[in-house]
């Protein structure tokens, strides 16, 4: 370990400092702030990684680069958690050989009040440095102004007006944070979330850390360099925002609630919670595009622009497109089939789907991803279902192999019994599904389709009867689908189209699609569509066209649902919904 | 093989016949027009793939669906090309034990004028039989009521209406030939890019049979069905689409021009060299994630729809969002940044990029695919551009390896050099280019962008001196550059920022970005930007950032450079420009 490059990257550039609390710091070259790294260099030191900080590295000295996830200070002591990803490690410390009292101040954090009285009494004592002192930032002289408690800070720089207009203490914060470092460094703390380089010894620690991930060893700090500060204030706290809601509501103790966390999404995806979520729902789009390439499917891509709004025009954002209109794609559908027609056999892809749908709801978004996947079949629809279905049993199967760290992650917030799968999939005719709602006491219609309540209904009853928590709805009413959808030609009620469900929810719509011009034109009219706005849809199988079918996959909803989320919006990094366009 | 199955799937519906032809027919069983495939069944025939029917298989009985792509007759022998994807195999339809000479007439190719006469022959002399004739399609009643020649064909359809306002022979071709072959079997033959079901017997070529990747082998007919037909004028023919241009300008010989294809793209994306170029770019993105995946990347998912134009608001589509307006996403670069800032250290991305430019070159589009990689790193952006550059290298390799067949698909219509590259790739400073370009007489300034004559030029340059088609220019000037692009440390007029070209033309910009908030003040400032328009942006920085770099880069671009072609338009499936928004 490259203990002896000391600060390597990022000299910081304090002066030389009469001061005497600085001069007496025999630590003084072991902590502080480092320049901003611009790749002035290349040093051959090497950052281990926190989740491989084991016993098995007991005794070597490592640098980590983490967070401050907390700071605790305690005598001569000070316990940080430092945190990368999921994953964190208890560093201490501890005035003696490697660390002064000084040294342990500035490692311990400090809230922000103690921060900024500090500053107006090093301000008010030596207002003639403050103001002759280079900004340690930009070079330029810079001045603290005025202070009038808490929130009051002004600074003036004379030369770039950067810092001229600042109001409030949250956009001065790290121009402070250098001028303080010069009037007094022992004045300076680190923030939480703060971005720090540690030199240090692995020990193995005496008793198991709770609340840490690394629980056998404890890393005992001989350097510690902040990287990028953090303003003081965090809009949320990441311990609040990982409590599971029953804890927070038991003990009084604060949760986030969701438009906090998405107004703040950068820090609210730091949490562990988050973390694992995107993790596995990127496992999800790998194990979707993995399965369906060894089962030779081929990639595609599918403009999102359109000229025409192919599903009649409900629904449809508008877009200005140089001196004419366009639409944005409600689905890859019309692209996915000409793909079909032009031989391509087997396809899919993965894509921004979008809705002008004015929907509040757990499980709607403006703006979602789409897995689709479109396949010409031999004789039978079946083929494709099946294909489909087992598509989703290999993505079930490689996130519970694969991810398992990140379900117990996300459980330990969210539980949730795991999620259960038959092999085949169950597949039930809708009629089968009726008579069970039926017999569960609902009354509805042979045509008429499933409510909400209605599916979730379902979903629960067949986990009871088959102990499954995906299955297979085919041979919807012909009455409640798109025009496109292939009739059945055994019942002129039903058609050949199916939905995919998990925990009760739909996850997947699909069907054969008509492939022969007249009966598409024949069903396009008994729909009242006009025919004139789908000309293009159906010239598309004017060339010869092989029977086919698919569907689409609502990335969001498997992921919620699969790990058991109540709102989708949990599962969008940054979601769209009518009421939400930021950030 | 299931030879004893016959038809199968799909019983036509020809009613007991007492015209003289057709009892004559001893075949009349072995060819005809299938009825739509409806799922009806799910017989277990199974279907040999074209490109698997090489000699080992001499002899044997199977079953092939494919397009037919010619067809040709020769007495009493009709010589079909069967295609699927890029495979073809030649098929004989010979009189004797298994075939008829209608048979044989049924499978010839005749071109449209003939069926028409025939058509207006068969009307006329049994116009009572024709009135009663159950369409075969959708069962009701159906009528010829007029015919006057080529092109003014007219038919009743008593209860659906679906016929009754056609003018044109296109639209009822379909319907024509099932009629049709209820009156007269032998006078219907299967049109050009019809689907068919053959079953056959393999037989070993006497001689190599030119023109079809099945050299050795053809499959004699027993049987013949339509699955689906094409309408018989098709608006570009397959074999002049895949032409090479010289060899047309040489011989007087058809090609087809871009504007014909692209408004016909599903039958262009038929051909050997589209299928080939679109299976060789799903290969890019599969590679592309691969790598990425194995280097421990994170795939995200970004909004399209946003609520400000980040870069200052040009070349942006704006979008009607309910009560309010918003904006297509010109690159995912903000939502990469925030997810570095978010710990995901190493993301990527892929999707639509949109530009709202009214450029009309060979390279520009208004809606691309972005492969999108950023990255935090230790302590210089390098170990980024090493990780990017080594993701392109892998991805030009996996080519080479697993899509030489493609590759050598596209070079029979498009012949261009193999593509090289150097390991690892050849990174020069931009001063060094510009020196080069010096040197070659261009007259330039330091700080001067390249424009794109001089970058291909450079590209010429380089490929002269270091053997290479890829290479990065580093370290370009600052002035040329985003705001957000972090200044070289060591030279205020350079900026840690990369290009990087393939066959001399840029596929991915990147940079260092800026990671401090007040650093991309200044800079933005600098840049004449309405610092409240980037506000977020800038917000996102002040919860402590790691340094990071990255860039985009355009799939079409990776594709058309790799393979030697010539515009952008041919490596995007549906292509958008500024005029051109369809199909």
């Amino acid at each position: 370990m490259p203990s002896a490059a000391g600060r390597g990257q990022g000299q910081d550039r304090r002066p030389e400092n009469e001061d005497s609390s600085a001069a007496d710091d025999y630590a003084k070259e072991r902590y502080g702030v480092s320049s901003m790294i611009q790749s002035q260099e290349k040093p051959d030191r090497v950052l281990v990684r926190i989740k491989d900080l084991t016993v098995e590295k007991a005794d070597e000295e490592v640098w980590v680069r983490g967070r401050i996830h907390t700071s605790r200070a305690k005598g001569k002591q000070c316990f940080l958690v430092l945190r990368q990803q999921q994953f964190n490690i208890q560093a201490l410390v501890a005035v003696g050989q490697h660390a002064s009292k000084q040294m342990v101040k500035f490692a311990a954090n400090v809230s922000s009040p103690p921060i900024l009285s500090a500053v107006a009494t090093a301000a008010a004592s030596r207002p003639s440095e403050a103001a002759a002192a280079p900004c340690l930032k930009t070079g330029g002289k810079c001045q603290i102004a005025k202070f009038a408690g808490d929130a009051e800070i002004e600074l003036v720089n004379g030369d770039s007006g950067v810092y001229s207009n600042h109001g409030s203490f949250r956009t001065i914060t790290s121009v402070l944070f250098s001028v303080n470092l010069y009037l007094c460094d022992c004045l300076v703390s680190i923030t939480k979330e703060s971005i720090v380089d540690i030199e240090g010894v692995v020990r193995k620690a005496h008793q198991k850390i709770g609340g840490c991930t690394q629980q056998d060893v404890e890393l005992h700090v001989q350097r510690i360099y902040v990287i990028s500060s953090a303003e003081p204030r965090l809009p949320l706290q990441l311990d609040d925002a990982v409590r599971p809601e029953v804890e927070g509501e038991e003990d009084g103790r604060a949760t986030v609630n969701q438009d906090t966390r998405l107004d703040n999404r950068i820090i609210d995806l730091r949490t562990s919670t988050s973390q694992a979520i995107f993790c596995l729902q990127s496992g999800i789009c790998q194990l979707f595009r993995e399965t369906l390439i060894r089962k030779g499917f081929v990639e595609i891509q599918t403009p999102k622009i359109i000229s025409a709004a192919s599903e009649g025009g409900a629904n449809v954002f508008t877009v200005s497109y140089f001196k004419t209109s366009a639409y944005l794609a409600q689905s890859p559908q019309l692209y996915k089939q000409m793909c079909i027609c032009a031989d391509f056999e087997k396809v899919f892809c993965v894509g921004p789907v979008f809705r002008a749908e004015d929907s509040n709801t757990h499980r709607h978004l403006t703006e979602f991803v789409g897995l689709d996947i479109e396949m010409a079949f031999n004789y039978h629809y079946h083929e494709v279902v099946d294909e489909i279905a087992d598509t989703l049993v290999q993505i079930f199967k490689g996130l519970q192999e694969r991810f398992q760290t990140e379900i117990q992650t996300v459980s330990k917030q969210f539980p949730c019994e795991p999620f259960k799968f038959l092999e085949p999939t169950l597949r039930l005719e809708y009629r089968e599904g009726v008579a069970m709602l039926r017999e569960a006491g609902v009354e509805m219609g042979d045509e008429e389709d499933l409510s909400t309540p209605n599916e979730k209904l379902l979903g629960r009853l067949v986990k009871e009867k088959y102990d499954t928590d995906f299955y297979i709805l085919d041979k919807y009413p012909l009455a409640v689908r798109p025009f496109y959808t292939m009739p059945d030609p055994a019942n002129p009620k039903t058609s050949n189209s199916y939905d995919m469900f998990m925990r009760g929810e739909e996850i997947l719509s699909g069907a054969q699609r008509i492939h022969d011009p007249q009966l598409l034109t024949e069903r396009a009219k008994h729909h009242g569509i006009d025919l004139e706005k789908i000309k293009a849809y159906i010239d598309s199988f004017r060339f010869g066209a092989p029977p086919h079918a698919g569907g689409g996959i609502g990335l969001e909803r498997v992921t919620m649902l699969y790990l058991g989320l109540h709102n989708v919006r949990q599962t969008s990094m940054f979601p769209r919904d009518p009421k939400r366009l930021t950030p």
